[in-house]
């Protein structure tokens, strides 16, 4: 049961942002005692962003949120396994723990593809969790896509 | 020549953003036309935001003034070698073409380290031309650096 209350929150994010026709995708960020600092769902379309994935808005909010860029002893929620951009995103911040969901090997940068974490390139490299939640995380991204289709 | 012009405007905000403290970075994205759509410095310290890098700055600036989140036909200048995330976030805007200055073997995530454009994740690849006015673009880097220590 470790990590779903939390990947719980993410995967609310997830279906609010399918209700606002954004991939469904959502995350969270809670600091070394457990308080949420931050959580939101994709927002590419909404906020015409093609940076505006779940992770890259959660780890701006957080850094506001403590007043400074370095999200030191914080854990990342995400309900999908993070791209190469927010794979990188997150050595930046220099996040401790990083927990998806579903594995993404279409798209993913840190188990997949790029593997951002595993060059000396990146100067940081959190703990990584994978598999929390699967099963919910990955139908709501099927559900999604399939209603799309239909829409064609 | 070709390319200079736009690199001095990106080395503009790179100047701008090592006289505020920033690693001195600039970039700028311009149209099909050559018409400049965007540029900024690197802001993470101004902006307490890990993500906020000359790349993604202006990616985020660009996507607003076109009013959509694909800058199709667009230009990136930028004087360091984008990093992962920036990687990432360059394929994510369908960017068509990215022109750094100097390459960077310690962070760069295109020509170095995760090569994000290289795998089949990244669904998009710009072409990519390395080494306009690298001497410049270095210089600063190096001096910013050196300055830098001798504060220490």
């Amino acid at each position: 049961m470790r990590f779903t209350s939390q990947m719980g929150l993410a995967l609310r994010e997830a279906k609010l942002a399918a209700t606002a026709g954004e991939v469904p995708v959502g995350a969270v960020i809670v600091d070394a005692r457990g308080k949420v600092l931050a959580s939101s769902g994709n927002r590419t379309r909404r906020d015409c962003d093609p940076t505006a994935h779940a992770e890259i808005l959660v780890i701006r909010q957080a850094a506001t949120a403590l007043g400074q860029d370095r999200l030191v002893g914080c854990t990342l929620y995400v309900t999908l396994e993070p791209c190469a951009m927010c794979a990188g995103a997150l050595a930046h911040s220099r996040v401790e723990r990083v927990i998806y969901g579903a594995p993404d090997p279409k798209s993913g940068g840190i188990d997949h593809g790029a593997r951002v974490f595993t060059h000396p390139q990146s100067h940081h490299r959190p703990e990584v969790i994978g598999g929390i939640s699967e099963r919910a995380c990955a139908s709501l991204l099927v559900d999604f896509f399939t209603q799309q289709r239909t829409k064609l």
